[in-house]
């Protein structure tokens, strides 16, 4: 089959690879039918994932058919229609248990880091039971392909986290494709205000369209004033950090309000500086998260009843074998006004 | 009246100061019966706390009797024995409409700070009715001085934001008197295992008599090192910071487990670094808080059932007018084996 | 002053009443200009409320603008819009601090009950800066009428206690008022689905209009029989009672899925049947409630923003003094499909 | 081996069956070591409980050794000390994934019920990666066969439902094995009052060495006027209901505070007559519930590090060829004093 391969910072290509076998009794083997690529897959490729090494075939989004399956999978089987989701879970350990699946401690994020990944025509999925998701009838897969990462990423690390509820003022720093998640899961919980900060205009006037109130562009307006000033002088309820460099957590909190929340959501590469010399007695409340996709059951069903429409964050199409011209679309996201981009494995049609 | 008066950075007399009268309807004039002193107030004696200006009679903390109610009070009258919260609620704004009482727009902590503390023979208590506590008829008076704050501060800000749970692993670090409050109500919910950590090995000594599991002197042994050895090498699920400094911070954020919590009660002066570049993924949850004593009449329900005896915390004894004293005690907390001390008026036998 | 005058079972008449003053320092007179009448009303016009004594004035929801305010008052001045709670809250009782004002020793609902109600021309409010809310600028007067009771009552006692979650099933069983507020507030936390069981179809016809995803007219179909078809045979996860009456209580025990959770909204006049034979091992939550209207605030916020429109709640329009002919149409609500009426002070044009 | 077999109400015998084999591979075969008899167990034998048919073995609690596990069973091997939970979950299904065990689509309560159980020298486990529990090096056996069921039961349906918190009040209704397990696991979170509600003088007294603080034998007194006055006349935070009739869940309904939580346990036979009429207006909530185990590794710990002592419970022991003696002397629980037995099976010694 083919597949696209790391061959360490900054190569990669699209080769031929043995396609995969079934190796435990709980794995399914999938044919993907539709992928995607994440921010994350960009870091691999600088190198800033050392753990995935030299032959690795990257990728952990995707929908496709179930090809064939091990002897102790019980509920999916050889022509099923499944999303795939980018944590795998054992479903026994101490973690999975707790529905803290990103900690699992045989699964967790393996797809396309520790194990070959989505990016191929086939993949082999572990814990296929735990770790797959039938995909409803009237359910566009294009949809579903934005499940497997991403929206449960900007709703559980960013909105759960958060704990935003009706009526908050809501701040989303980083107006990406995880910020635009954020925005539209938030919603779910209808906040009364939703501020998104970013340094993109072209970004941030999409963000309207998506359900945002407010915009500020931080390098252009002073976002911590046009904050205070748009709530009372109080700050927010939420400041979700969707970006993972130190200067927007600290922009996070700065604009917290009395007893808010910050939910950092950024993949951070350095420590940031916490203020407890005047945080110490404001009530605040900080989370991180890995994603643990406990949540897709009910992303699924917000999706297949129309709540949400995830579609709205696929900017561009391409086979699935021009998948390296995808890359360079999606690596110049502002270039060519990008969000998310969807690969289509056409021997599937 | 004779009272406790700050007169600039390290000094303080026993002075006769006018005796406080009503200034609102809602105010109450309490005749302090026992008071104590707080680490708090030795900050502002160092100069640290600038809001708090020559001439201001210092304390927080208190039982007394009712001498006077203004107009509008309806629940204490003349005579009766109260209990003074640390922190002063209208019952009116925002904030306290959310138990969120320290950030009350009216209140808050303001005693010995804005307004005429308690360290005096008579103390004028603002919103007596929400700041007021009828002390029950069983109740040792002293046991209820460390209601005032105290107790309150380590069970709210460490305890409740720590989401202990039954049968969780906790580390306490600092063993001082709030460490200790942390350490009596955080068996209100059942931990496995509550390691104090500290650099004082008296005190933690004496913690093994308050009910903690384990101790580590962090200057002579490898706390980090020892955490992971006492939890299967997977670090507690809730470590709280009861010190104050970023070396005990990063020392909570070193032994959290993943999906643990990090409580700070500590006072910071500076920042400190938050290790996001580790902690991003780990689904951790970081909380702050001045206390709201939102919890006093609960607190007040277990010290009256002796499910908790907080006159353990109480080391010294003096006469209200041998305040000076009592603070050079409270000051040289481990020359002589301090913890809290109790100032008794005697005029009031 | 005219007012709407109870004089036993069956009689009220809209007559002259002495215009009512300060009593206490916590009071505010409030001069109406616009109330409502509720479903409650009519239960104490059959005489099913025996507190409510002859010459009482009815009434309990309402905006008006203040008149004058007792010494103790601090937050609303002569000239204030408000908007009057039908719950009154002293802010300082045990139940009051918990956020369960509907228990508040000295208050709970008495507004045209224990003392004179709103409808009437002024209206004396007792402990006013807890029990009266700022209208903002820009939010119509109409709207906030309908956060005096019935949208917190379907909030809190519907939506908040069924605990609605994103993707849930609901079923809404009385597309009555109350109903109808459960209808509107529970599209805060977007469940996918949302049936209104009822009798009447026009009014079912109009939830539709209102965000119901389904309806059936339990008259003419087999409720339990769709709702299982509905819900892949699960029963929904929120069945709210907005009726009184055992039979509807009973369908929500019918429909209700394991790990669900039954919200009794209903004024009942007599005990249910409780089927513990089948439901003690299906992790069912059961609850009750009179409404807190703590929840004023946020609710406030939503209508502000304009997440939720309150006034698709109002069919009809009267001045005030024509009240009789408003309680002829809201008595005969199938005759003239009334859901809410408004009427209005003309003197206050 | 040898088995305790049911053949129709009221007919049980100690005879020879086949020893179970592996018939899924997510099966163990288990040797028991201690196992233990159940109030169910007799529910059984009453003919209460219509699934279960001749030929059954019963019993669905106990410790053993595996003997032998299926191909896809990861975390335990022969030789492994274990407890057997009396609910066995798939870990797969929508209900496991929510921590709903007792609801697991192909497991839940079966042991004993729809497959042979444990009452016998082996036993077949299904999903035995889910479903059973490594016993810790230093823990007591005996305590440990008490968390298979009565103390998983006591702690969720009646501790977590009622949501006892410290300084709560608390009535218990039923002082049986189930109520005593609710009364060791109460006290995880330090309740003021624990009231023990029962018509047996000698369980009662018991019950004090267990924790309670106060014992009412309802066919002596009035238990709602003496519960009353212990609560300041409000009632009871909480009310757990563990017995299963009518009278003592309405017992439960009139000793209830307003905002309190009533959680059943009992496994009731017929409907109950639900108070609406007086407690719609109470804020109250109830629960229902069939124990999940969720709570086992939790428990687990609480055992092992000594903060709760199970072999409490334990009133008599018999060598595991000895049952059908066992099941008179648990039978006949007043005559012999019984709370719960132990039955060994020596052919392990």
């Amino acid at each position: 089959m083919k597949a696209l391969v790391y061959h360490g910072p900054g190569k990669k290509s699209w080769e031929e690879k043995p396609k995969p076998g079934i190796t435990e009794a709980t794995d399914a083997i999938v044919k993907i039918y539709k992928t995607t690529i994440c921010g994350t897959d960009l870091h691999i490729l600088k190198g800033d994932v050392p753990e995935v090494t030299d032959g690795r075939i990257l990728g952990h989004e995707g929908v496709g058919i179930i090809e064939e399956v091990g002897t102790a999978v019980t509920d999916f089987k050889k022509g099923d229609r499944v999303l795939i989701s980018c944590i795998s879970s054992c479903g026994k350990c101490e973690y999975c248990k707790k529905g803290m699946y990103s900690h699992c401690t045989k699964g967790g994020w393996i797809l396309g880091h520790l194990i070959d990944g989505t990016q191929a025509e086939f993949v082999r999925i572990p814990f296929a039971d735990n770790s797959l998701y039938h995909i409803p009838e009237n359910v566009d897969e294009e949809a579903v392909v934005m499940l497997s990462d991403i929206l449960p990423t900007g709703f559980e690390c960013g909105v759960l986290n958060g704990q935003i509820k009706p009526g908050d003022t809501v701040a989303i720093v980083g107006a990406g494709p995880i910020g635009l998640a954020v925005l539209l899961t938030a919603q779910f919980y209808t906040p009364s205000l939703i501020i998104m900060v970013d340094v993109d205009d072209y970004r941030l006037q999409e963000t309207m369209k998506f359900g945002a109130t407010h915009t500020i562009n931080s390098q252009k307006e002073d976002a911590v004033a046009k904050i205070f000033e748009l709530t009372e002088k109080k700050g927010v309820d939420v400041a979700i950090e969707a970006v993972g460099i130190p200067a927007t957590f600290e922009l996070c909190e700065s604009i917290i309000a009395p007893g808010g929340h910050i939910a950092n959501i950024g993949v951070h590469g350095k420590s940031v500086a916490l203020h407890l010399e005047t945080s110490w007695s404001k009530n605040i409340t900080i989370t991180t998260r890995l994603v643990d996709t406990v949540t897709t059951p009910m992303l699924l069903k917000t999706v297949s009843s129309k709540k949400i429409d995830p579609t709205k964050l696929i900017t561009h199409h391409f086979p699935l074998q021009n998948i390296i011209e995808a890359y360079d679309t999606f690596q110049n996201a502002a270039r060519d006004k990008t969000l998310k981009v969807i690969l289509t494995n056409d021997s599937e049609k």
